[in-house]
């Protein structure tokens, strides 16, 4: 049997246990050129939480009744005709958070586990690392010695930013959420400064981390540490808008950034991005992260909670912040 | 003898009569390399406000007992051996909100006034229309077909910009306040949509005016206007910070736009300005402009007031919007 996690009714504010209902299913048979996956690992991420709103986005919503949409990895089981995939590939995609996904292989890839193990492939190898990968790169334009500042630092996102700055030369200083993931950034993932936003004040803060100020801030979080990097933006500054995970909840309308003059005095850029654009480039992405991280350059890191049932209580983890790395469920033994 | 306006104490929100003095002094003397410049008109612009507050900004602020700044055009009347020129050279510059300036001629330009009258060469040949070729062409990288909303529409800066951006082949929507300044955008300027801020509901307006969305929205304004214009970008769309009137003279914080997700959501860019970046290329801007005024592709209309003594009445038109054009302040019988 195939369980299946289904909207059920689209939250206002914090999304509560009744916003999912766990179905259980028969395993459905491939179409004529479709392959039968059985996904074991789901990638949970903030943007899970703007796919419930009933508004236009980046990417249509979650319908009510439908499977949540997700990001997975997981085996070709099945395959009925299909040109590229055969029983036994490991593929990533959009599975959704279920047992088993019916394909015709359009927007999965396939990976080698041989190479890395299944969960950093939706990981620092899937949508958060190219996420991270274009953001900096593509949008902030990073350069040596550039002064990078990034929100979110420890989650797999932003410590792929962070990392992928290191490598470029660049003085990264990362924003996180309690004194272990701080330690975690400075003397796991070498960043040169940290800030624990739970108990410092993040413009103070600034103020010694980045004495000469900004020159990219990668935002993954909005609100008041926008705010607070804004105020410090150097001449012709970047300012990447990844996501805005501290007003995904808000039931009032979401903080805008009240120092957005800051962009006209320092001449900057505020630009907003979505990976999926950059997917024709997926595969160079993949292959110089790869190589990072076999040289030992670019670390990955992954809290893997186990269950589909517990789906709701680990999704909480992302707006929490009790989680250390990539979220990620295994939904099915492997 | 110099009327002179000094910058007696700074305002909180609004500025009173008090924010200025006017002081009567003797005529100063150039020094060596120096000429004396008599000031026939200074231009009033709502930066004038930024430069009162005791802040880190694009420029220093005007300091308490300082001639107030301001944009100017008049005469050489002496000159004490400067190498470039000669008494009844006619020059554009920082003169001050006074009679008589000296300066030993850097960031002051040279015109020719049997092409267009004086109050043109501090409009739309001077700083104000500077600010609206750069930033639309430069920061705005309009091209023809586009989709262009300006705020402050019927001002120096913003009606300048439509009429370049219809120059290029843009579609041109302007948001000004009153019906007489959306009829002389439509009937005079050629814009083709107005929207009547002061008796229209902006947003609600955009929907008619803008229904394919927004490729290029130029800001002079802020607020909720930029608000508005946010919720309707259309992909890869280009916003412009050139001003925020709206909020200069807050006493509370600014308002930040609460819409900049759509920045995410569309892949757009939302840059800040300063004209004095384009110093370099001002001249090639003016022959640009000029050629297009005398087409009769540009038009320029100024709003003339007299007297320094009246510099304070002239100077809240700015923020009430009671004035027509480009707000000029005749300080000297030329």
């Amino acid at each position: 049997m195939n369980k299946q996690l289904i909207l059920e009714k689209r939250p206002i504010g914090m999304p509560d246990a009744a916003t999912w209902k766990l179905l259980t299913n028969p395993i459905p048979e491939p179409g004529d050129g479709q392959v039968l996956i059985e996904n074991y690992y789901i990638s949970l991420d903030p943007a899970m939480r703007g796919w419930l709103n009933d508004s236009k986005s980046y990417i249509p919503p979650v319908q009510l009744g439908e499977v949540m949409r997700a990001g997975s990895i997981g085996k070709v089981i099945k395959s009925n005709n299909h040109p590229k995939y055969k029983v036994g590939d490991v593929l990533t995609g959009w599975g959704g958070v279920q047992q088993y996904s019916l394909t015709n292989g359009e927007n999965y890839y396939p990976v080698d586990t041989n190479l890395a193990p299944m969960p950093t492939y939706i990981g620092t190898l899937g949508m958060p690392g190219m996420t991270a990968y274009f953001g900096i790169l593509e949008v902030g334009k990073i350069k040596a010695g550039d002064i990078v500042l990034v929100s979110g630092a420890a989650g797999a996102v932003g410590s792929v930013v962070g990392q992928i700055a290191k490598i470029k030369g660049c003085r990264v200083v990362g924003i996180a959420g309690g004194p272990e993931k701080c330690k975690y950034l400075i003397e796991e993932l070498g960043f040169d400064g940290a800030i624990d936003y739970k108990n410092e004040e993040v413009s103070k803060a600034l103020k010694t981390h980045c004495q000469k100020g900004i020159d990219v801030y990668f935002d993954n979080v909005g609100g008041e540490i926008l705010d607070a990097a804004l105020a410090r933006l150097r001449m012709h500054a970047r300012v990447v808008i990844c996501g805005a995970i501290s007003q995904y909840n808000n039931t009032t309308a979401i903080k805008g950034p009240s120092n957005y003059l800051s962009l006209l005095v320092n001449r900057a850029t505020m630009q907003g991005m979505v990976v999926m654009d950059y997917a024709k480039d997926y595969r160079t992405a993949a292959q110089n992260m790869g190589g990072w991280m076999m040289q030992g350059k670019l670390k990955s890191r992954e809290d893997i909670y186990e269950g589909i049932e517990n789906f709701y209580e680990t999704f909480q983890r992302l707006f929490t912040g009790e989680k250390n790395g990539k979220l990620v469920l295994k939904v099915k033994e492997d």
